[in-house]
């Protein structure tokens, strides 16, 4: 005799595996139930599944095979080198067109790709016009080959022939090179299959102009190191297929001595240029005038309780009112907390210092945090988490999101803008300010960077001048 | 006689706003309850909160005000038009002072300030030394102001004498302008109370040499749009205080091709740094030869099942494997999705072309879409969600995540990288590419941009060689 089946638990409660019919049944009879999207490896497919079984059984040598792969993969080091024909570069000769992807036959080429080919045989004189140039295609006496087969890349139709300089991007830690054309900009473009005369001339140019004075600057300048350079791209938006404006203008910046150097342009050119690329603050300065350009027309709306204007002077916070004209109301300066160069602890710092909190006064620096995940590391935390707090803190003492100053991690909600001395008072928020930070000996100079609070006082101060205006 | 008291609500639930203590016994008690953390507006004081009572008595008079004021702010149109000396440009006469912050007496000012004051004043040949220069200001034959009274803004120190250059930013909008130094960079600084030879030997620089060349530049440009250059670089990372590294590079992009114009430099210098501030997508090809540079070494280890190529020629979409040498495995190329520029339709589009996906193979694309939310409007909903979605799917097909390539988004964690074909047909999950997207009409070029996925066929492919290669 059997034993008796155990009975189920009470109250039931089910993990269903894949198909949803079953959990749906339950649901529907009030079993409360875990839905889990399971579906079998490969689809189901009994031959792949054996095949991967197959794989399974050799799992440890596999891996160890990955690991070397993948090491070698995230391990190497590109460095932007220099910019020559690909005839050099890549050996190639006359009558052969590179193309993007794996080996095509003519015969099964898409439209743009053989408006591409034509195009660039045109370019290259083998051909007068794109009857000719099919002629020699279909006759063999133009030979098409995947640009991977030269340790080449194109993007789009990816053309390559022996007159188009490449730049050639050295692994400088496995020894290898690897090349790829100048990106033609957009509109009317080859890697597009678009073929009319401007895109000959440009092609003429970029052989002609571009390329040497490229390949001249790179060679000056020593190679760029592609990889820390991408690394900083990455942690400004780009993804670099889509999007590279990051890495484009990182680029540019960095070669702009070089290229200065190379077409021996004055010295004066050369030293700026190179100021320039040195200076990843550069821009601080101007985005200060620029919030005072755009703050000061704010100024002076009778019983506004809008801050037009925060500073400090290492010995006082000052603030301005729009209702206010241009009375300051001020209070001790508070001390920044905050990372210090090496060498460096809080007690060489200098309180807090700077006309640079119009930034915060217009909608950017500590309210803006959310947009700048890295700067949060100098505040609590750090990381994501707080960045997103301190922009959403921001938020209740001020009037307004900004609507050009939008934030991509926030689905494009705009920065706070417009701090209220009503709100500041009311709620005990004060502005948070993202600071440098000063050796308060003479002569030191920076000793680091964080984040300090505005005074509650000068606040408090404004708030009472302002209940004096609305005296009856 | 009263009516009785209704009974409380059994079971007690509670909500206790302020004081913790409360909670806390009740919690303690076995009482539900939730804490909020209110606290009495203004801090609980009685004179502040009246003020606040009485704003809020006219309280539409203020909010009609706010509203006027805030508008100003958000609505400024700041263009950098020009860079001039700030005696012709502030009407500053000799002998003057500007500082940051409010009003400051000498007497009060800490160290880095009147360290920079004295050096201001050695700098500009009003005093042969700090003594002297401490004499003048003492006995009030130099004059301490605010940069803020003269339509100017200073960071830390903030010093501003009269030949100092100082960018000019116009507010096209309201017509007022404003004005702030040029960046000194890092390192021992005028700004931040560094005072030796090396920080007067810089200002003499930048009197002399950039600041003219700066100033030519940009009103050879016409002047360069702010506004449209700070909302950019907030999606690219930037605070605009404490970090300005992508305004400084789209800065010193749109100045090289004035820059080069105002120096007289070669036509074909100018032309190729206009070439190169106009193409946001420059970078792509560079990226494509890096991406070659750093798989090729991976190639050619013998078990290994990682993705080593990704390559498209408008037909077919091939891949090449580790363990599997030099092997092409091609299916016919999908169609991508995506967004058209106006005039055109999915029906122009060609089908999936191009070596672009090399990016996709070494951890980039879109497998690296969480860094990246503006290009996730290509899929999907759009928007962070889908961002973060696409490179946790990506997440199940990969061997590891970058060390070098890391997204500020997700707490500094690193793209997934290395694609293994076995987990691609485990899963069923294809490599997610970002493309652009070309005409299918020959001539056409470019028609939008757009996601496609890689065939799952030549994956299939792939793994049935790796298991012929792993046969007894």
């Amino acid at each position: 005799m059997s034993s008796p089946r155990p009975a189920l638990p009470s109250p039931l409660r089910v993990v269903n595996l894949g198909l949803e019919g079953f959990a749906q049944d339950l649901a529907a009879a009030g079993v409360p139930v875990v839905q889990v999207d399971w579906r079998p490896p490969a689809g189901g497919d009994p031959a792949l599944a054996g095949l991967l079984a197959r794989l399974d059984a050799r799992r440890e040598q596999i891996d160890r095979a990955n690991d070397a792969a993948i090491g070698r993969v995230v391990d190497g080091e590109p460095w932007l080198v220099d910019c020559v024909p690909a005839g050099d570069a890549l050996g190639l000769p006359a009558r052969v067109v590179l193309h993007a992807g794996p080996p095509l036959d003519w015969a099964r080429a898409c439209e743009p790709m053989r408006a591409a080919i034509l195009c660039a045989i045109r370019y290259e004189g083998w051909a007068a016009d794109d009857d000719a140039a099919r002629g020699l295609v279909e006759r063999g006496e133009v030979h098409l080959e995947p640009c991977h087969h030269r340790g080449a890349v194109g993007p789009m139709t990816g053309l390559i022939t022996r007159s188009m300089p490449v730049f050639v991007v050295e692994n400088r830690r496995h020894g290898n090179r690897a090349f790829a054309t100048i990106n033609e900009g957009l509109g009317k473009v080859l890697r597009f299959g678009a073929n009319d005369e401007t895109v000959v001339a440009r092609l003429h140019w970029l052989a002609a102009d571009a390329g040497p004075l490229l390949g001249a600057a790179l060679r000056q300048a020593g190679g760029i190191d592609l990889r820390a350079l991408m690394a900083q791209a990455l942690r400004m938006g780009d993804e670099m297929h889509q999007r590279n404006v990051a890495a484009s203008s990182l680029l540019a910046r960095a070669l702009m001595a070089p290229l200065a150097r190379a077409e021996g342009a004055t010295p004066m050119l050369e030293r700026l240029a190179s100021f320039l690329a040195g200076n990843d603050q550069f821009f601080l300065n101007v985005a200060m005038a620029a919030g005072k350009a755009v703050a000061d027309p704010a100024a002076g709306i009778a019983k506004s309780t809008l801050v037009t204007v925060m500073a400090r002077n290492g010995t006082d916070f000052g603030i301005r009112v729009s209702g206010l004209d241009d009375r300051w109301f001020t209070a001790p300066v508070l001390m920044p907390l905050g990372l210090y160069f090496p060498g460096f602890v809080a007690d060489d710092a200098n309180p807090d210092l700077g006309d640079s909190t119009i930034v915060e006064t217009i909608g950017l620096g500590g309210g803006a945090m959310a947009a700048s995940p890295a700067v949060a590391r100098f505040v609590g935390a750090g990381g994501v988490a707080e960045a997103m707090r301190v922009t959403e803190e921001m938020r209740e003492i001020v009037l307004a999101e900004h609507p050009h100053f939008r934030i991509p991690a926030l689905d494009e909600r705009g920065t706070p803008v417009g701090i209220d001395v009503r709100r500041v008072v009311e709620t005990g928020i004060t502005p948070l300010i993202n600071t440098g930070i000063a050796g308060r000996k003479a002569g030191t100079g920076q000793i680091g960077a964080g984040v300090v609070r505005a005074p509650l006082a000068c606040f408090v101060l404004a708030l009472e001048a302002l209940a004096e205006t609305l005296a009856p």
